[in-house]
């Protein structure tokens, strides 16, 4: 049994996995370029689903099972890879956990007005008459109720926070103190001391976060957007912030990425800007091949008890 | 019954405990001086425990029960309230959660690298190229593993962190993964990510954290102290860093405080300082006034069920 894989050398991770699975026979390769004479005997494929053709997967006789180390599979040969009865299983759900803490990390450097401490060492200060919050006992508000989503809202509840869920029916989320739908956003905002916008980039999600939304949510308010950019009408967001409608918006994704060199967000000091990283982590590759062992083990005995199994016809 | 407070005015507190309590009268004081005859009929004191004497104590014949605001009694004139049977209850515990949540601002804007994309902000750069580490996974090892560092744990594994507390005894702490005792300190440092100090300010914890504890951690450890000052050999900590023993400290307490402003930790990048305010918090009066609620319905139903009871020959 050949396994190939393609997502880039990590030598420790690759002695384990070989030493764990003594008995199949690994190949590690910098690119699919170098896969030769492999693409004949490999039955397992380990990849970022960015580097396969159709004239690939129908060159790979022996190929069953396709590992995607990402979430998303749309540029995978989909038609040939069904029409080969190949197996595709990928990595969704490993974001949560850094976006989880990037949250966090956002939230406490707000409550705990940690930059001030920078400036005052800068100027050597000891000032103490500083407003500290505590999150213990706030309301947030996280609109996109999903696996990240969930995440945020079960650290908040440690952290003794309120928790409100936004999804597109309002089903309910056990993860969250309660639950409400898209639709009853502009009743729910006025509660939150911090708003998380998690959506992804669809049609349906477009500037959900407009002029509208940010009058309704409290003066204290903080904003953060973890998603995507197009969820925010960005020049109605400069415009509330500067007006003073909330307090402060943590930004790491935007409408144009990079964020231009002319927007106001740069110069203002209510937005705190990151280059849309709060999924970046070193134990990005690690947590994806944690779910590529728990199932090779599942392959290797044949117990059809898949993790991530991919619908080819859904496609997620 | 009179309650007589004396710890600040706070509207709103203040009409709360009224409404739940009708039959009671309140005198909200800004200062002990107002007290006047009020001294005669209180029968509860509510106060910082700093602003009593053994002539007051004496005067206040009707005085059954006084509320500590604060942990320490040790201003408390100790003899006439106990000649004339005085119960004294405080709030220790109340600082837990600020400083809990203090710590996980330190270690997430590490984490992070929140200081980096301010700067990067403030030069209009966007670069992704940072890296960004999880704290799930990571060890912390609290040393002083008591109320404020069993919620510094619960927070860590919520987290996803491996927890390690250090007491005296090393007696089993259930909210710790491992409990060692303080003898057993060196032995474990090399295992942590993060090393925190909660010690406080005793002949036996006097610079605990010395060259030989340093050279122990780990090169990418961090090292927090929320504690007291007197618990780190700070020369000893500033040699470290300069040498690449550890990676970074974050202090909030000192040997000296304000810190001297010629002392070498205002100039260091591997030094965060921040001025011994880690449990300062908007919500300190109000959880303390929740322990006197608590206490209050059990005064007034004559329950014996006391929150916090201060035994007053053991001081605590």
């Amino acid at each position: 049994m050949q396994v190939v894989a393609t997502v880039g050398r990590n030598e420790a991770l690759e002695k384990r996995i070989q030493s764990e699975f003594p008995t199949v026979q690994f190949t590690f390769l910098k690119k699919m370029k170098e896969i030769g004479e492999n693409r004949y005997t490999a039955e397992i494929l380990v990849t970022y689903g960015e580097d396969l053709d159709e004239k690939l997967i129908n060159e790979m006789k022996n190929l069953r099972w396709i590992m995607v180390m990402s979430a998303g599979i749309e540029k995978l040969p989909l038609d040939a890879i069904k029409k080969n009865h190949i197996i595709v299983t990928n990595a969704r759900g490993i974001h949560k956990i850094p976006m989880a803490e990037f949250v966090f990390g956002y939230i406490l450097q707000y409550a705990k007005q940690l930059p001030l401490f920078k400036k005052q060492q800068s100027e050597k200060v000891w000032n103490r008459k500083v407003h500290l919050q505590e999150i213990y006992g706030k309301t947030m508000l996280v609109v996109g109720a999903g696996a990240i989503g969930s995440q945020i809202s079960r650290y908040g509840k440690t952290f003794g926070m309120h928790t409100i869920g936004i999804n597109r029916s309002g089903k309910e989320n056990p993860d969250f103190d309660a639950t409400y739908s898209l639709e009853q956003l502009n009743h729910i905002l006025p509660e939150a001391d911090y708003v998380i916008s998690v959506l992804p980039n669809t049609v349906s999600t477009n500037k959900i976060f407009s002029r509208q939304q940010f009058f309704k949510m409290k003066k204290e308010a903080v904003f953060i957007n973890i998603g995507r950019g197009n969820a925010v009408d960005e020049q109605a967001l400069m415009e509330a912030l500067e007006e003073g409608q909330l307090a402060h918006a943590f930004l790491d994704v935007f409408e144009k990425e990079p964020l231009p060199a002319d927007h106001p967000f740069w110069k203002s000091d209510k937005v705190t800007i990151t280059p849309h990283l709060s999924a970046i982590s070193d134990m990005y590759l690690p947590r994806a091949y944690e779910i590529f062992v728990k199932n090779l083990w599942n392959y290797v005995n044949k117990e059809n008890n898949w993790i991530n199994l991919v619908d080819l016809n859904r496609g997620y």
